[in-house]
């Protein structure tokens, strides 16, 4: 394990490959954003395991493109004795080992099922072919999912204005995803094509990762942003400087409704007051057919620390009661368009969303 | 100074007097809060400029009240010599100092006139009468306060349902008043008077007025309440836990346009959304008839680092951008009434204003 401080202002990736099969996962470590960048190399795969436990890499996507990696990582040096018994023994105890990084990441599986089948798939060639193969296939899931994040962020930058503000709401950028993020890709494709889009961040409370994340992947990338506290949002919207809002979701009904991080609720009955649009960026795999609407989607409530102890201090009285809860529904009804990797769906969302899935 | 730590659940004063003309002006520390219930006795008048000046106490009101009580600790043991001369030079010099405590604070301006010229129409006493005259007044002023919060929040209370969810956003409280408050003055009127109402509190970023001290108010005095994010509100709206939101205004406009704490316009669209009553709870004091609607009312930008630095350690990025205004103006047509000391005024405003205020 090796770390490094960088400053530069090009595009930074939440995780990437560097070299042939004898190189290294190089990661974001995201616990230390934003006030400083460094870049954590995984040549082990403790180093993997441990980032994932830590958050050092989050969101579904980049999660499961490290633990795709750190398979490579895990069954390399084997891979050279030329013994196919051994080999699989070892990417067996890797994708074990990966499994416990973070339990409840179904990407994480995703992601492990695929490179262990692939390696199945191969099993009658070398052991270090199978190396090689899994390293390509690992890099197959980032392609994968940088080019749907690319697909959504080209639909979506469709929809912006040639200039204007554009609203966003907690982080649905590329730090979580191979590249470009979902509602962030939309911003940073609309202003790679020239548009003149300002971007309005609300900081997100309870853990502010719009302040900590969003706003730091849009400076990175010179989108002129603005910060702002969740509550001047609506303030923004009356003065006029909101033309869009885009954020992403964590899960979609088939008729539309859309959950996301706790707040997003509140943006879109805002965004309708003042007439305007308000669209949901996602790829197709967060649709969940099986619920007719949203109301099914349990709200998860989360420690009561995250309100009363923010940052290092507290700041509210002993015994205090809270309301914690990590996200919120979105009636389609409030979505002027759901922006996926295969294009933007309108209403009436259950047709146009069953058409596009099928 | 002596300072003196209390656990009491009853309802603490933000400041009152104990005692005869010899006695002390007690203080609630308020930065102390809400981890620390300190209370600050005043024997002298350069406790008294420190605690103003150092946010000890604060609001209009307490901030009034105090610098009048303040004035009868920096006469009282000149008032013995029985010297009117050494008097008026002492009550000039007390009064020129407290003025500096907090320069731009109104209600203080006001306070110590009042005082001077009440001393001034009692020359002919001796001045130890005329002392006791001065601590009469300034008793007076806090009880003038008191009983216009408490008219309020009778007027209030009778708005709020027997039993339901009561939002309310920033510190329009006991703490900022010399009892009851105006927004929480409906809230503890309600209470009292056997309404089951709970009360929602949005923790009002940047400065967290809400966790810090209203959910304190409310813990004091035994109102069942809830801590959220400000993000939160719509999702408890929508659950159909609040039945009314109370806030309070800094300046009324003669249209019925109420500027107060920035969020609590995103708070106003959010009830109108959802078909719940909003209040504004405000002293006559707080209509300004000069201006026409709220348009005229200036937009105060404040210090970006509450917004980036706000709970003890940095959580933006270095050199981000931000949009910190101190408060918004929520127009007219989404408020439901003005509760004032004179009543409960309902639209059209120009009207009910008008014909109340005259």
């Amino acid at each position: 394990m090796a770390t490094q401080t960088a400053s530069s202002r090009s595009t930074p990736l939440a995780v990437e490959w560097v070299g042939g099969v004898d190189g290294f996962l190089k990661l974001i470590d995201q616990t230390r954003l934003p006030t400083e960048i460094v870049y954590l190399e995984c040549r082990d795969v403790e180093t993997v395991w441990e980032a994932i436990k830590m958050l050092r890499v989050r969101g579904a996507p980049a999660i499961g493109i490290a633990a795709a990696m750190g398979v490579v990582i895990g069954v390399r040096d084997v891979a050279r004795l030329a013994d196919a018994g051994a080999f699989f023994g070892k990417l067996r105890e890797t994708t074990g080992y990966l499994r416990t990084s973070r339990p409840t990441a179904v990407n994480l599986f995703w992601a492990l099922d695929r490179m262990e089948r692939v390696a199945k798939e191969s099993r009658e060639s070398p052991s270090s072919a199978i190396a090689e193969r899994l390293l390509h296939e690992a890099e197959a899931i980032r392609t994968e999912d940088r080019d749907m994040c690319a697909a959504i962020g080209r639909f979506g930058a469709a929809l912006l204005p040639d200039r204007g503000g554009v609203l966003t709401h907690c982080n649905a950028g590329a730090l979580a995803t191979a590249d470009f993020g979902t509602a962030l890709s939309v911003l940073f494709h609309a202003h790679d094509a020239g548009k003149q889009i300002h971007a309005f961040v609300d900081e997100t409370r309870p853990l502010l990762q719009g302040s900590r994340l969003t706003a730091w992947e849009l400076q990175q990338r010179g989108v002129p942003s603005t910060l702002l506290c969740d509550n001047m949002a609506a303030l923004v919207m009356r003065q006029g400087k909101v033309q869009a809002v885009v954020v992403g979701a964590d899960r979609i009904a088939s008729n539309g409704d859309a959950a996301n991080k706790i707040g997003t609720y509140g943006v879109a009955v805002l965004a309708k007051a003042h007439g305007i649009p308000f669209y949901v960026a996602a790829p197709s795999s967060t649709f969940d057919l099986s619920l007719a609407d949203g109301s099914g989607i349990p709200i998860e409530e989360r420690d009561p620390k995250e309100v009363t102890h923010g940052f290092g201090r507290q700041t509210a009285p002993d015994g205090v009661s809270v309301y914690n809860p990590a996200f919120d529904v979105t009636p389609a009804e409030l979505i002027a368009g759901l922006i996926t990797e295969k294009g933007v769906l309108r209403p009436p969302y259950k047709d146009s969303i069953a058409e596009t899935l099928d």
